[in-house]
């Protein structure tokens, strides 16, 4: 068998880490990068802008030119900014070969639409559901490129089309499980960001790890009943997509929201924290249209409502805890 | 309406800490030492030996007699290391007041009866099932003795009863959610500490966030899987007592199985890290009698057999991961 062809559009530090781990599958693997200086990085071993860390294996190239990244290819990775996928889309949506699996690595909600990235894709980019696969989990790109040993979730409604992919990022330190509950882990992969600008916030307060746990499982509960909502499984916000991916993005001091939570906790305003960690992140500019959808969908977030709190309406988050504990007792379940 | 008098039977630095809240959610409380130089600290103010960093409450006081404690108690708390609770009971569990609810704050499985807390209280003390409540999630007792924010599940068959221990126990730092899942608190409380032992192996070794939340999160599915097994509600794995403790016990420095594991993933024996921390832990205590519940009921937990490798057949935690890592491409669900 020869080796399967993987376009990787966006080299980021998660596609630069994803392509890594499809070559050390064996996979050929070409990423597109819009800047040159990227590409041309890529090209040396090493994407110094975005992952200096990672040793690229020698069977990752890379261009700028989208539509030769695409062509031919037998699996298709986007891992672009999450609001700019559907300009993307609109520029190179079309050159993405027909019967080729659309892998989404992106984790966000669409602003003004509220769509998730897979409804995106198939909206602009005219793929059909089946084929189009989400990968989630606890894969923070500096750990994955130091080759530690990880998992993810594979999930298309299609399963075949989840265990080809499955396939192609198989190794040693990254063990993929296959699933068919696409909206559940996009769910998850969207309100992670925010629970972790919460956690981040308790940090910044000097709160520890039974404030940081209470929060991580209470926002599992909220993502939980939006997912639910959406007509997600249950059982994938206990799974790497959801549990998983919430630990380790609301507890690792690699994680940017988590950084960015911290500094609001010291007492930073939003603009102060953008300025320091000089770019803004995803949770911060997601954390409104997720509220948005939440509400569209009669679903009470706590959690979110109060970063919103933070984020939009200025409020410090020593003002925030406070609220989330003061609610009136009552049982877990409901 | 008078304070509720509280007995809490074991003054280790959880029981001392959960005293503390009792008394600061306005209760009386009178604490069981079984030595009189922990009674007289506590009586002084601070349990030096056990948790020092803790100022107690005025309303907090202690004695060396099990009688005296228990006398006229309307909640009665137990804290006793999981070992010698039957033995405990034996000496004092008579004197337990025939209406108080009977509230378990032990983590663990009986060696050899392979019996729950709540079981072995029930057996030995001869109190209903409907009077036995778990207090359970991630409290960690060092950051409650700080008054930091965070979370638990109170839980008994008879919601009222687990109710009357919540609202003992509400203060504006600790936050109780009431349940009626006995079973499933129970089994969370005693596998977390082995799945903590398997993260700190992981740490030990050099591994970061990634592969500590991957291990949490198939640690929770086989805890998931065990406590079906033994009739738990779905639903309690995904809160407080689950992965909320879960997080806490296998992320924090603090916690002592996480201490254990990461001198074992250091290349340490057993008995050398035993040595080095002067104590042995709860999950190296019961990882053996986990796992030979969920053998009596067809449950595989590979987590917990790679730990009972390391801790009773001496394997190394580097032999472990590798066996974790390379078994056969799945699904997540099953």
């Amino acid at each position: 068998m020869t080796a399967a062809r993987v376009a990787v559009m966006g080299s980021g530090n998660w596609g630069t880490a994803f392509g890594a781990i499809l070559a050390d599958a064996g996979c050929d693997v070409t990423m597109w990068a819009r800047r040159a200086e990227v590409a041309d990085a890529i090209n040396g071993g090493r994407n110094e802008a975005y992952l200096p860390e990672l040793a690229l294996p020698q069977s990752v190239r890379a261009t700028t030119d989208p539509v030769e990244a695409l062509d031919r290819a037998d699996v298709v990775v986007v891992a672009v900014p999450s609001q700019t996928l559907r300009a993307n889309l609109s520029d190179w949506g079309a050159s993405i070969p027909s019967s080729a699996p659309v892998v989404s690595l992106m984790k966000g909600v669409e602003l003004g639409t509220t769509l998730r990235m897979s409804q995106v894709i198939a909206e602009a980019a005219e793929v059909e559901h089946n084929r189009i696969v989400v990968v989630s989990g606890p894969n923070l790109a500096p750990e994955i490129a130091r080759r530690q040993p990880a998992a993810g979730v594979v999930a298309c409604t299609d399963m075949e089309a989840a265990e080809r992919v499955a396939s192609a990022c198989a190794t040693p330190y990254f063990r993929p499980y296959t699933d068919t509950d696409v909206i559940g882990a996009e769910v998850c992969g969207a309100t992670k960001n925010v629970v972790a600008l919460a956690s981040g916030m308790a940090e910044g307060m000097g709160f520890g790890d039974n404030t940081k746990a209470t929060i991580i499982t209470r926002g599992l509960a909220e993502t939980t009943r939006l997912g639910l909502a959406l007509g997600a499984h249950p059982q994938t916000f206990m799974g790497l997509a959801g549990v998983g991916d919430l630990i380790a993005t609301c507890m690792s001091p690699l994680s940017r929201n988590h950084s960015f939570g911290v500094r609001l906790g010291r007492g930073m305003t939003v603009d102060e924290a953008t300025a320091e960690l000089r770019t803004t992140t995803e949770g911060v500019k997601s954390c409104q249209s997720i509220l948005t959808l939440a509400q569209q969908h009669d679903v009470v977030m706590p959690i979110c409502e109060q970063v919103v709190a933070v984020i939009r309406d200025g409020h410090s988050a020593s003002e925030v805890g406070p609220r989330l504990m003061s609610r009136d007792l009552k049982a877990e379940k409901h």
